[in-house]
């Protein structure tokens, strides 16, 4: 298999998340508080992707865009330990795609409203994938 | 926020991931058989990241080379009806990354050994993140 198609991993949103946080000083750093909702609005170019979409919860991936992505170890906040960033969920790494997993509250046209996420408004959106009810990842 | 953040989402490989499976044929198409493995193999400039990884399951994120990127629907192989992208877990997709989430098998060096993947043998790994032990991601 030929390495050299590696180059080719270039990304482009697919819409952007809709938070309450205007500075990284804002975002909660932390899983949505209960009651809180963000919403995904999606381009009109990818809407149709979204066709009987019904699961009751999606794994979304975004892109940290403040992010360093020269990091390879840091400090753990939960523990205060060292570790490499691949041992950690922090921003900081090589390749900055967030992965969170929320409730699918309601489509309202080419709009997802979801449970509450911590990242900046305005985050491009790089992917949803549904999550089948028994919590195993539907094909 | 600057929208013109969002043309710089590239990615680069932190590593390789190794399976049996030599062509797209070979592929089982779903979750790792019982008593499979696949390796990731870091590339040496990332090793690091890997320090004091010891979660018993890794979400991986990793690339779907072969995939076209300009289908929104597709047949669901599964219950045959016609879905958007977003809604299913297909390869096919605009952004086409996969994830998956296996368990930690063995650290070998800057090789680590996990469930079994369906992926193609060299398919470029962008990512790994810890689950905690309650499935709960951890930070």
């Amino acid at each position: 298999m030929s390495m050299g198609m590696d180059s080719q991993m270039m990304l482009r949103p697919i819409g952007h998340i809709r938070t309450p946080w205007q500075t990284l000083d804002d975002c909660p750093g932390g899983p949505g508080r209960d009651g809180g909702t963000a919403r995904l609005d999606i381009l009109p170019e990818y809407a149709e992707g979204l066709f009987a979409l019904e699961a009751p919860e999606l794994d979304l991936l975004y892109w940290f865009d403040r992010a360093p992505r020269d990091v390879l170890r840091s400090v753990s906040p939960h523990d205060e330990a060292e570790r490499g960033v691949f041992a950690m969920r922090s921003p900081h790494r090589p390749n900055p795609v967030a992965l969170s997993r929320v409730p699918l509250i309601a489509v309202e046209g080419n709009t997802l409203v979801v449970g509450a996420l911590d990242c900046l408004d305005g985050t491009a959106l790089i992917d949803i994938k549904p999550v089948s009810r028994g919590g195993v990842p539907k094909r």
